[in-house]
């Protein structure tokens, strides 16, 4: 039986760990504030005191955090994974993090004798709970393959990208990709819209060719009725490509039209529409 | 049986024709170089002299010309579809053509007396031999019913618009949409290559998320060949986003992304690509 | 003395028509409501009974008028400049028309036997009275070298730029740097605002640099000030840049930042500051 | 007589200096390179062997470092500012500095006891030598006032936008709209050579209108001349460009027409052109 560590049990995380149990395999947790690992430990999780004691206790630790603060305060803070690790034993960071953050935490995992991957995830709430999330993994290659039979349990698609920085770049590509198909959709719509055709109509049209995907199909009837409940909130699309953008001029790459979609995004959350739904750049667009 | 009539028997035309004679309808033919018409003969169409011939004989024609130009010769010129047109027949207009072609067709034809639908398609060649297009129809509506035995066997997505020229306008909105789409995944493929990410993981992880599209899927990996062999010549292409943006000029829509996009590709014509695919604007990224 | 025709005497036309009678030429002249004609005959010019008789009274003649269906109507309606052209006799159309419009006039012109000059200007009420304005010349050049004594009274930049229509075609260019210099300028105003910089310091700032210039100075303040009454209105801006990107479309010069800044025009046009002056894109900027 | 300080003798810096020497201030000196100083010292001025021993001995000292690293060093090195400063002494630096940088150098100075203003310029080599800069100052008031005498040697133009930060700000928004300004002034000229209207004839109309800039009048020639020597490389432009639009992140406003010029002078980095003037841009615009 495979023995693995999982700390951060929010939303995605808990998601994450219950299909390794159910999978069979052992899991020893943590979570900030207790409760949220009763669930976890009703199933079958041994539960640790801290952070050190998951690492220090299983060969490869998963660790799924809110945010850069959190992925940093579990790592250097006391009793953090820093005083577990060593030994050669895995640090695997699934939480989204900017690059910079990610190595960081990698080079100080290394230095305590560690190993340690980054695996950024694409997909939210519902592939975490059906294990069909997309892992873009890098950094340890043997770690990579340790971690593997825990990633199967939890994504439909595995890729090792690199050394660590590399799963957090190829994230802010894909977004930004997705961020500018929104922007090009919403505008297709809403010329569509000032131009007499029915919404409905164009959202079958182009749900009959070959651009069509989930995400035109789920938005587009959500954009048509006016709905922008938060799945993806447009503050954080906003910011992914904002570091897209940062990322071109880095590496010497232009990017005429994602740094518009950009400033459609950034005209959207300054409008006040930061928290909604990052569809809700049409509203910015139709006024 | 029934009998319709098809004038225009390019790629497009000769396919969609086939797909009426092998349904078993009764058509008449007309194309204007007549050793095109020879394979649909075989096979048990009946050949006409004149477009003019064509529409006096059945009660509903399609039609499938290369360009306005074309259009406006088959309908204006002499023996042409004017001639023959009057008590109520039909004469229904697939070709590609801009909303004013159309409606100066549209209104000669119900002037003699006639009936007239625009019916512009989305899909090449491909969709027509197989029988699954999007048709994009506006006009009169009785037209539409009784033309739709036909359309049944030529299209797989059968749509009525309104008035003459929303047709055209619909294929303005999708195809923007469809550039716009292509400049923010051609940026995404060229960010993630200058910043060391693989072009087959990119792929491969937009191909595994809610963006996952045919398009993508065809077209990623012919750029990642650098195959920009022409299937929808850019030039065309950027035709339809000028268009597209004019229209937006006209109904007070503005369009930053695609506008952003239109320029994209007016680079990458100026750059002497506008006969290769519309997705050698890639080229015009990267360099 | 020289003599010279004057057709069109709206607020530009009378007060360049002015300058020519101040300076002692004789000028006959001729509009279409008869009571604007009486000041300037008051002044001594003499007055004729329609565009026929002054073109056919005077070697040379200058039109202004409003728009390109007024320049249409004077040239080819009845009693119109066509009639009275000939024998080598010009006509110096000033109006500000499109480059095709110009054309069509210029070849029928020519057709009877006149010589054509189109002459647009830069400049609006103050430097028509002042007599400096900026003529913007192209078409015949002994046309050009004749009607200079004129020039000269109503202009202090006179240039000769080619073929007909190069004239329209320089003043499109020029109005696109102007309308992209405004938009850089309103998001430089807005930013700094936002930033918490105190307009007026950021006024003094450009104004004491090397980007000082006279449009800066008095819109600066006017802006500052949200005063937007119609210098050059908003609607008249955004469309010789819809013009100035469509040029660009034809002759395959890609224009990024001044579609960028048309878009914005656009979409101040459609909040309703068309009326405006072109300045009032601050208030789509800011909001 | 007045005493200062003066710390930073290169380009800027020596001219700067001079002129308070000329004017007949009492003035010490130090730079990093002692050869510098000579002809300072030859003029009048008194050598100091550490910028700790500038501060120490005069009541206000200037410093103009060449970049954020050298501000850094001078203020917190051995022998540094930091070490003289106290007892109400002055720093003013003119440096051209990121704010954060000044903000760190300023809350460290009156830690020490000191009072801090920074004061970046706009304007290079030939305004110092001429003492006509602008001189963007920010912070301590009653340091501003005391340095006045000292500002008006070197600056036509000098001014107080508030607390520490705003200096660097005011020099980025107006960076930002001569960015812009250049975008759209090389468009213009790529626009009208392919439309066939001569270059000089544009910078005529261009230069006698409302427009008309020495920025414009200095570069246009030049472009046409294809002379892109660096007076203001093209890479710090994209820089400030880049800051900019980070600025308007950070306070909410979009910057779609300066987001597009960004991303030009981006391409023109990217294509090699980064140390040539920024007017090199119209390279990348006209291929």
């Amino acid at each position: 039986m495979q023995k693995f560590g999982f700390i951060g049990l929010g939303i995605m995380g808990s998601a994450m760990a219950k299909n390794l149990v159910k999978a069979g395999c052992s899991v020893t947790i943590w979570n900030r504030s207790p409760e949220k690992a009763e669930e976890l430990a009703a199933l079958g999780a041994e539960r640790a005191a801290t952070p050190c004691e998951v690492v220090e206790s299983c060969p490869v630790t998963f660790a799924m955090l809110a945010d850069p603060a959190a992925a940093e305060e579990v790592c250097f803070g006391k009793h953090g994974v820093l005083e577990g690790i060593g030994e050669g034993r895995g640090y695997v960071d699934m939480s989204t993090v900017d690059p910079a953050t990610s190595q960081r935490i990698g080079v100080a995992v290394v230095a305590k004798g560690g190993r340690f991957l980054e695996a950024p995830v694409s997909g939210s709430k519902k592939p975490a709970e059906d294990g069909t999330l997309i892992i873009l993994a890098a950094g340890d290659r043997n770690l990579y393959d340790e971690a593997m039979p825990g990633f199967e349990k939890m994504g439909k698609k595995i890729i090792h990208l690199g050394d660590v920085g590399k799963g957090a770049e190829m994230k802010l590509v894909v977004n930004m990709v997705m961020g500018g198909m929104m922007a090009c959709f919403c505008e297709g719509l809403a010329l569509g819209e000032k131009a007499g055709l029915a919404t409905d109509a164009i959202l079958d049209v182009i749900g009959a060719g070959a651009m069509a995907n989930p995400m035109f199909a789920l938005k587009g009837g959500l954009i048509r009725d006016r709905n922008f409940a938060p799945a993806f909130p447009l503050k954080h699309m906003q910011k992914d490509l904002r570091l897209a953008v940062a990322l071109g001029d880095r590496v010497g790459q232009p990017l005429v039209a994602s740094a518009a979609a950009n400033e459609l995004f950034k005209g959207a959350r300054a409008a006040g529409f930061g928290d909604e739904d990052f569809s809700a750049i049409f509203k910015t667009i139709e006024r």
